[in-house]
């Protein structure tokens, strides 16, 4: 057998991830040579602090506080520190010292990527990130490589582990939001500020990054409408079950025609009512799941573990074996494909249906009036559902009623809405959710 | 914007998958273009009769008989005639002319697959398949490029569309095998000549390739183990339903410890087992789904349409405008990776669960006399439950027994079944199916 070359690997940040990869280059390099036709030598993990405890065993001479120095002499750099600085300066370094960048930092990528994947095109390195959207799940190399040949219509992703285990609790449980999130936080699956994932703006940079990928157009953190599950309640929960209906937190991305020929592309995230029978619907505590609609290969579901030390490592060392195949086999990087061209539209474009919970007076004409307002705004009804509350006591009656909305511009919806709060036989508008997938 | 360079495609075959493949290249010729770096210019359909009927609507003059001519002026080839002969031979001239080519023939696959790799290798060109395994599901890249820094561990797919709709029409609606086939080749979703399908065969190429990518060795036909769905009965099913059960044909192939340091794969096609709450379990009519097992990343599904010319024509565009990209950048075609060494195992070999239908004697100490067999063979039982059945005309009473085993070899769990049949109180052996996934 022929003597391998070796490439040298230097590691930017030794968390709950960069543990993990340093742990597997060093006790799998035996397996890890073969297949990649190279050895793979960690040269050295660059750390804010040389004496912090690590969750793994490592060599102390690998550590080091200079990640300028240390990504001058490598091959291909692995960036897991997270943030936008020094990550960003650190990766603009590496890739114009000619290395090839593996990085699972979905905020500096929905924040700056394309300056990144330019630099990266020009130095004719790879810049990698499968571990920035859905963990170990491989999703976006199949979105760039297996399906470029198709046309990608709509991404639908539970994509932040944190949200789905929050609101499995919900939903398994019937406790209330603070307190899914409190058995959350007390099982490690949220951060004691959790304020990244429950409002939503972790899902927001990985539903840039899929529809950048998906519509071959750049999307940033400003094109995606973002509301988080904080104001999502048991009473909600409840009725989306009752009703066969599901709550996930969901990265949508998804093609919208605008009527006149011309097409757009709406990127949000929100909670969102999923039937029961959906795939999507199945997907429990912190796993991930994305669903693609693509014009050929029609639906597909990529399931999977979203977080998580060891599981994010297997992407990382996924990307890190191709692009250091691609080191010894020749070629240039991979280039980043931008040809779509599609505008993002703004939330009032997104075409959807509501579910609406409302506190009704119990008067004759009630649901004459509001199915009335509802075909005003060119919204149609597909379920109406009014249930009567009679107090023992008092022996006042109450009325709650449910509407399931045929799907509509978000725009004429919320018009809707705001309408039906000026009714004077509406008490309150208990809930106001988006359904898909029905 | 620059001219781009065009590259000659020429296809060969023109059946349910081929004539959507010509289509979507001459219909989306505009879209692929930027995408792909090059246009994709089709050259040429070789088919064998040239005035046969075609599923879409194809320009005349594109056709010929003459494929032997038509591969030596293309840059890329497609091959979807099927079979052994003519394909491998044209596949062969097509890389001994440089020309990289894309594939979804598992026959040729399983067969000679590693002769037809060698001579990618040495042309340097590329030859991709990912259409041959789960029709329109990106699974042979996630496992060959996503997964490539991982170690998998267990592979079970659901990739027979036909034998899955089969299995979920018996199972919905109690029928008979045979009544539930004829209703799959009604519907369009069987084969007049059902063999390939519902014997396991199809099933079983596609087990030798996922087999090969997952343990990086390779695996061909006569290292599968197969058994079809024919024997599976509608008393099967219930018997499966009440357990909790669902029966699936799974590829199934898995790295098993041989007790002595040393490693092998089984891999194997057969009725199978499935707990409803697996995620395989929902897997539904034709639609095919892979779940993976890797040391690292964990549990993963890709789940999608495993059939269809349309769905599948999206696998092979996916192909070819990766290896169009990978012409338009430079660089060598991606080797095969061969590196795992790891032995097929025989049936014997395999580690599974069995599930047990016994028609048994109502007698005081038949379940005593059957545990202990079954502990004499080193098999532990897991679930032994007795229905009694009074007939109310004769007063007979009969006896039921199902057991559910742990996990044990398969020679032991043969043995013991074996050995059962011998037993006196034992009037016949009404099940025997594997289990996995509890």
């Amino acid at each position: 057998m022929t003597e391998l070359r070796t490439l040298k690997v230097a590691l930017l940040g030794c968390g709950n991830v960069g543990a993990q990869v340093a742990r597997i280059l060093i006790d799998d390099a035996g397996t890890l040579a073969p297949r990649t036709g190279a050895r793979l030598e960690l040269v050295g993990i660059a750390v804010r602090n040389l004496d912090a405890e690590r969750e793994v065993d490592l060599p102390r001479e690998l550590f080091t506080t200079d990640g300028e120095t240390l990504v001058k002499d490598a091959d291909l750099v692995i960036e897991l520190m997270g943030g936008i600085e020094p990550a960003r300066s650190l990766i603009l370094s590496a890739i114009q010292n000619g290395a090839s960048v593996v990085t699972g930092n979905k905020a500096l990528l929905a924040a700056d990527g394309p300056a990144l994947y330019e630099e990266a095109d020009k130095a004719g390195v790879e810049l990698s990130y499968e571990a920035a959207v859905a963990g170990a799940i491989p999703i976006l190399r199949p979105i760039r490589d297996s399906l470029s040949g198709d046309r990608i219509t709509r991404v639908l992703g539970i994509v932040n582990g944190t949200t789905n285990f929050i609101l499995d609790q919900m939903d398994s449980t019937g406790a209330q939001f603070a307190d899914a999130l409190a058995e959350a936080q007390r099982l490690g699956y949220a951060e004691a500020d959790p304020t990244a994932d429950v409002e939503g703006h972790d899902a927001a940079a990985k539903a840039a990054i899929l529809a950048s990928l998906s519509f071959h157009t750049r999307f940033d953190l400003e094109h995606v409408y973002c509301e988080g599950i904080t104001r999502v309640s048991a009473a909600d929960i409840a009725a989306a079950k009752e009703a066969g209906f599901v709550i996930k937190l969901l990265a949508i991305a998804e093609k919208i025609g605008n009527g006149d020929g011309s097409e757009g592309v709406s990127v949000r995230v929100h909670p969102t009512l999923l039937p029961r029978e959906h795939p999507l619907a199945a997907v429990r505590g912190a796993f991930n799941a994305v669903f693609i609609e693509a014009e050929n290969a029609g639906e597909l579901m990529f399931y999977g573990q979203g977080a998580g030390g060891t599981p994010t490592a297997s992407a990382v060392l996924g990307d890190l074996v191709s692009a250091a195949r691609r080191i010894v086999l020749g070629g240039p990087g991979r280039i980043e494909s931008t040809t779509g061209h599609v505008p993002a539209l703004p939330i009032d474009a997104a075409i959807t249906s509501y579910y609406i919970g409302l506190d009704v007076a119990d008067q004759p004409g009630v649901l004459a009036k509001i199915a009335q307002l509802f075909a005003e705004h060119g919204v149609s009804i597909e379920i109406m559902r009014q249930t009567i509350h009679r107090d023992a006591d008092s022996n006042v009656e109450s009325a709650e009623l449910r509407i399931v909305t045929h799907r509509a511009s978000e725009a004429a919806l919320a018009a809707t809405v705001e309408a039906v709060k000026g009714l004077d036989v509406i008490n309150s508008v208990t809930s106001v959710l988006r359904v898909e997938g029905a």
